[in-house]
C-alpha cells in the first residue's frame, strides 16, 4: 500500500531535507519515526527537497509499507516517534502511480524578509534580513522579466544535478505583508538554490544597487557570476506543492506565517 | 544620563527576563551587553517581567550612565554584544524621572493560540497549542466577564507579590486572525501568571468543558484551585507598554505574528 503524508517542519532543527550518514536529515528522522511505527523498515520520498535552514510548511512525501493504519494513526503515530521540530499533518492512502515528485505539477516556494535595521529576534532563523529598506517598485520590474520559461543557468548553484537548466517560472511576485516582504515563486520545477540566488538578486535591485532591468541582463548571460550570492536560508519556506486536484489530497492547514499574501 | 531602550526577545533563549545567579535572564545579558559596550557597570529596570518561555515584541527598560552614545550607537553597539535572540530596537534619551515600570500606564499582552489537532512545528515555542477547535463565541462571552476592575486572586500565582489582587483589565478579547486565536489583555499591571491562568480558563470554555458564565464563578470565588491551570508560556508576548505620548518615546516596529488583528 503506497501512503502519503503531509509535513511541516522547522529546517533551522535539521540539516536537510535528505538523508546523511549522521542521521541528520528530515528523512531520516520521518524514516526512523516510519519504522518505529511500522516496525519495518521504509524509505520514503518528498516532493522537493530543501537545504539545510529551508522550512517547509507543505512538504509531501509518499512511501510503501506492508502496515494497515487509520488515516489519523498514522498522523499521531508518527508523530509520537519524530522530533517535534517535525509534524506529520495529514496521511492518505494513495494510488501505486502516485510519486510525491514526479506526479508533482509544481511547487511554491516562498521567502519572508524583514528589511529593517535591526535583525529579528523573535523570529530568527524563520525570516530572511536586509539592513536597509527595500523599494519593491523595482523588485517587481525584475521579478517581471524572470517569470516564464527561461534557461536560469545563472541563479544555478554549480552542484545543481539537473539535467536542464530550463524551467517554467509560472508565478513570480512580492507583496509587502506587515512587517514583511513575501516574494512568491511557482514553478514546475527548481535548480538548486535557484529561489535563493534570485532573492539575493533581487535584494541588490530592492536596495538600489542595480536597476531592475539588471535582472533580465543577468538571465541572459546565463553566467553565475553575474548574479548577487545566494542568499540566507533562514526565510526560505516550501510553501505548496501542486498535485492534480482529482487525486483529492488532503489540504493543509494555513500557516500563521504563510497566510497567502492579497494581491 | 538616563536612556530608555525598547527590546524584542525570543523568550524559548532565556529563563525569564529577572537576573538569576547562573546569569541566564534576560536582564543578565543585556546588562553584560552594556557593561562591555559602555565599560561601567549598568542596572537596567524592565517595564514588565516575563516568565521563562514568554516573548517580549516590545519591552521597555531604562537605565542610568556616564557614557555618551548617538542613539543609533546605543543600539548597534548594545546589539553587538547581546545574544542574537534579543535585539535593542531603540534608544532614547529621556528625563532623570522617567522610569520604565513606575511611569507604564499600562501593558498589552498578546496570547497566539493554534487550535489543531497537529501541534505547531515551525512555530513551536512561539505559538501555544491545544489539541482541539476553540470557539469563539463562549470565549468572548467569558473574556467580557473578567474585563474591567476586579480582584483577580482566583487567577494569581501562589508566588505572586504583588500588594493587592485588584488589577484593572481595560481590554480583554480575542479573535481569529487566520490559523490563530489571538488573545490581547490590556491592564494598569497583571499578577504574576495573570494572563496564563486567564487563557487556561479561556480554554476550559472554548472547548466546551465549561460555559462562558464559568469564568465569571472563578473570578468572584478569588479562589485559584477553582481556574484552570497556567496554560504553556510559548503563544505570549509582551506586546506593547503604554506611557504618556507627551514622552514621545520611539515606536516599535510591527511584529510579523503580532500585527493588530482587525477587530
Amino acid at each position: 500500500m503506497r501512503i502519503a503524508l503531509g509535513l511541516e517542519y522547522d529546517g533551522t532543527a535539521f540539516c536537510g531535507w535528505q538523508t546523511q550518514p549522521g542521521g541528520c536529515g528530515v528523512q531520516d528522522h520521518l524514516q526512523a519515526a516510519l519504522a518505529r511505527f511500522t516496525a519495518a523498515s521504509v524509505e520514503v520520498t518528498a516532493a522537493g527537497r530543501t537545504d539545510a535552514g529551508v522550512h517547509a510548511s507543505a512538504q509531501v512525501v509518499h512511501f510503501d509499507t506492508e502496515a494497515r493504519r487509520e488515516a489519523f494513526a498514522w498522523v499521531r503515530g508518527t508523530n509520537a516517534h519524530l522530533d517535534a521540530s517535525a509534524r506529520v499533518l495529514w496521511s492518505a492512502e494513495v494510488a501505486p502511480e502516485f510519486h510525491a515528485r514526479y506526479s508533482a505539477l509544481s511547487r511554491t516556494y516562498r521567502y519572508l524578509l524583514l528589511d529593517d535595521g535591526v535583525a529579528p529576534a523573535i523570529l530568527r532563523g524563520r525570516v530572511g534580513w536586509y539592513h536597509r529598506p527595500l523599494e519593491l517598485g523595482p523588485m517587481r520590474e525584475a521579478l517581471a522579466l524572470v517569470a516564464g520559461e527561461h534557461d536560469f543557468s545563472a541563479f544555478r548553484d554549480a552542484q545543481c544535478q539537473a539535467k536542464s537548466p530550463i524551467r517554467n517560472l509560472g508565478e513570480a511576485r512580492v507583496e509587502r505583508v506587515g512587517a514583511l516582504l513575501v516574494f512568491t515563486f511557482r514553478a514546475n520545477a527548481f535548480l538548486h538554490h535557484m529561489v535563493r540566488n534570485l532573492v539575493g538578486s533581487l535584494v541588490y535591485v530592492g536596495a538600489g544597487r542595480q536597476p531592475g532591468a539588471w535582472l533580465g541582463e543577468v538571465l541572459a548571460s546565463r553566467d553565475r557570476r553575474l548574479a548577487a550570492p545566494t542568499f540566507m536560508p533562514d526565510g526560505l519556506y516550501l510553501a505548496s506543492v501542486e498535485y492534480d486536484p482529482a487525486l483529492r489530497l488532503p489540504a493543509f492547514r494555513r500557516h500563521p506565517l504563510l497566510e497567502p499574501p492579497s494581491p
